[in-house]
């Protein structure tokens, strides 16, 4: 059976922005939907028109400069913001506008003061509006993570039929657990009339740290596209970081789920986004993080330095990042240091590898890291030099 | 129904500080351990002695220094290490050896070079040998995520029967899915004869971002300990981070499981392991990041002054973060607009709070962030003082 397509939803430029410090210029966003166009990604959501004149302009720009990828524009369910995002996105090849409202209790009594009913009509108005603009229309459910299941399902059957083609059902404030988010999934696939025609999208917040492991259980449940952004920036603690949720699905292949993504870009991608936006990603970012590949104990470094699949389930190459390190400290074993030592020209027995590992661990506790220049003042003074 | 305890074991100062370029010294290391003590972690895991003679020291140390919590030093499953290790506990009030073996066939094949049998009598071997010098000791099945369900169960009666307490399953690569992880730990708890006499604990890599969600997993399905360590610092991507696991079960009460930490001394943690070690947090981390309780968008904001709650499933007094922040950008609404003016002693009627927002918007569309001197300055240039 081959796998199906996951569809790739990029909220860098509008969720991913909304990052106090941040604000990226029209030039920037331009460079950046370039840049997730050649990486693969199938929706590209390039602002919230009516949120400023800026935000318009930058929406407008991307809209006419993209070929492949659909771009997406956010309204809230407001007539001017509907009408607004169509403008913006005039001249887009393949336009979407996404449109939604609250839907959990919390939304709708303090936030809308409102009441199930009129949030009903509201949904149902914004998608109609929408739908005499583009045939694309995704509706979202804010809160959907807090709103009860049934309510929500009766919302999206509404939404289907006044005309959505994609639903999003966001964990907005990032509270889920995975299984309950994919039951929520589940519950939707299984009892929202008119589902099948329509596309269930996961949006997942990262405030408890489980966006990603929440939209692969969205997946596995039914959803067939995933909202996220590269790094996993975003508002608080940011959504759902593009790089793991990819490469889970390619490094699971029984899973029978995968995307368009060209791998090998991801590391400049999460690069240019980092640098852009003044975000840097944390060395011990998953995926992307500059130590992500790299092994400093010594029964790792010895482990692949015989196998590398020992402690790596993914190999840097594929994506994008300069091949795995072994990096030299106190934790290292005399198997990373022969290693080492061979790889800059020395080639000792036994006991002169003993003698130096007694050396080196004596200077790797006094500095943070033994680099090729420490080892050759090593094999100096221990006079060592025999081998080779 | 009164809460289980879950541990916390953490190994910030063992498997954390596995990183290239972050050695701590014995003083910085006694520094975090009595604020992983004052933080109520159950278990600090200080080193692994035998690596090397500062590793040796500061294990020694904090063994002799910490009165509350227990004290662990890790071993492989080597006569030396054990010896190395139980010596460096010698003053430990609560004493426990961590010693075990790679399971998995990658790891028996082509680490250890070795065969299941063999790898199952050298487990036997190190527990007996641990159980003469402490009564505490955890038994590791290295790379168990990826080891065979069967073979595990038989491996991990071996080791209850030869005398572990505590039964560490670690999915060492980061590889598993929740489900999978969770389900794993449910065969143990099962199947494993005596496995109701031990502790079965969770120990995640976050190579796909997944840590915290399998540690959630673990403990779901029965795991009653959790390896974790500050920011989730370590190896490669690093380990589960403390904070988000901690309040994972503090922020879901319904799952009835808690830990003993005390959440508001969770932000000056991050910050001392982030300073010492220098690895710093990055904005968009979970629990502890500088923007994890910042709101930019308009949408939020308005929600946010109406209800926190709307957009915020934590308090970020509960983790010792200063209070939630508004943030003013090109994506802010009237509502924030509104709210920051009257902060800052402007009140103003509709239609000159409708002037000074297209003033704003300029302004904002133009620079990052808007700041009170600009919101003073704004208002005196548009001669909007009239209110207050």
């Amino acid at each position: 059976m081959a796998s199906q397509k996951i569809q790739i939803f990029d909220t860098t430029l509008r969720d991913g922005e909304q990052v106090p410090g941040c604000k990226l210029n029209r030039d920037e966003k331009l460079v950046i939907a370039r840049q997730l166009e050649l990486l693969g990604v199938d929706v590209i959501e390039a602002g919230f028109p009516v949120s400023s004149p800026g935000d318009f302009g930058a929406v407008q720009a991307i809209a006419a400069q993209t070929r492949e990828a659909t771009v997406c524009g956010l309204s809230r369910a407001v007539e001017n913001d509907i009408r607004v995002a169509a403008e913006a996105l005039k001249l887009a090849r393949y336009p979407r506008i996404h449109t939604g409202i609250g839907t959990s209790e919390s939304h709708i009594r303090y936030k809308l003061c409102s009441t199930q009913a009129e949030v009903m009509a509201r949904a149902v108005a914004a998608v109609k509006l929408a739908k005499s603009f583009v045939e694309n229309v995704e509706f979202y459910a804010e809160d959907a993570g807090r709103t009860d299941n049934e309510f929500l399902a009766r919302v999206c059957e509404a939404a289907i039929r006044a005309g959505a083609t994609v639903l999003n059902i966001p964990d907005t404030t990032g509270y889920c657990l995975p299984a309950e988010y994919g039951a929520k999934i589940k519950y939707l696939a299984e009892n929202v009339t008119g589902i099948h025609k329509v596309t269930l999208s996961t949006h997942c917040h990262n405030d408890l740290g489980m966006a990603t492991a929440n939209s692969i259980a969205g997946v596995i449940n039914g959803a067939r596209q995933i909202e996220c952004t590269i790094n996993g920036v975003g508002e608080r603690a940011g959504n759902t970081a593009l790089e793991e949720v990819v490469m889970v699905l390619r490094q699971h292949p029984y899973l029978q789920l995968d995307t368009h993504i060209n791998t090998p870009l991801l590391a400049e991608t999460s690069a240019m986004v980092a640098h852009l936006m003044s975000m840097p990603v944390q060395a011990n970012k998953a995926v992307v993080g500059a130590n992500a590949f790299s092994h400093s104990s010594g029964i790792h470094q010895d482990g692949v330095i015989k196998h590398r699949e020992t402690y790596e389930i993914m190999n840097p190459r594929d994506v994008g990042m300069a091949d795995s390190s072994i990096v030299l400290t106190a934790r290292s074993g005399r198997a990373a240091l022969a290693y080492r030592l061979q790889k800059i020209g020395y080639d000792f027995d036994r006991q002169s590898l003993n003698k130096a590992y007694a050396s080196f661990l004596q200077l790797a506790d006094r500095q943070k890291e033994v680099v090729d220049r420490d080892l050759h003042a090593l094999v100096e003074n221990e006079q060592l030099v025999n081998a080779n």
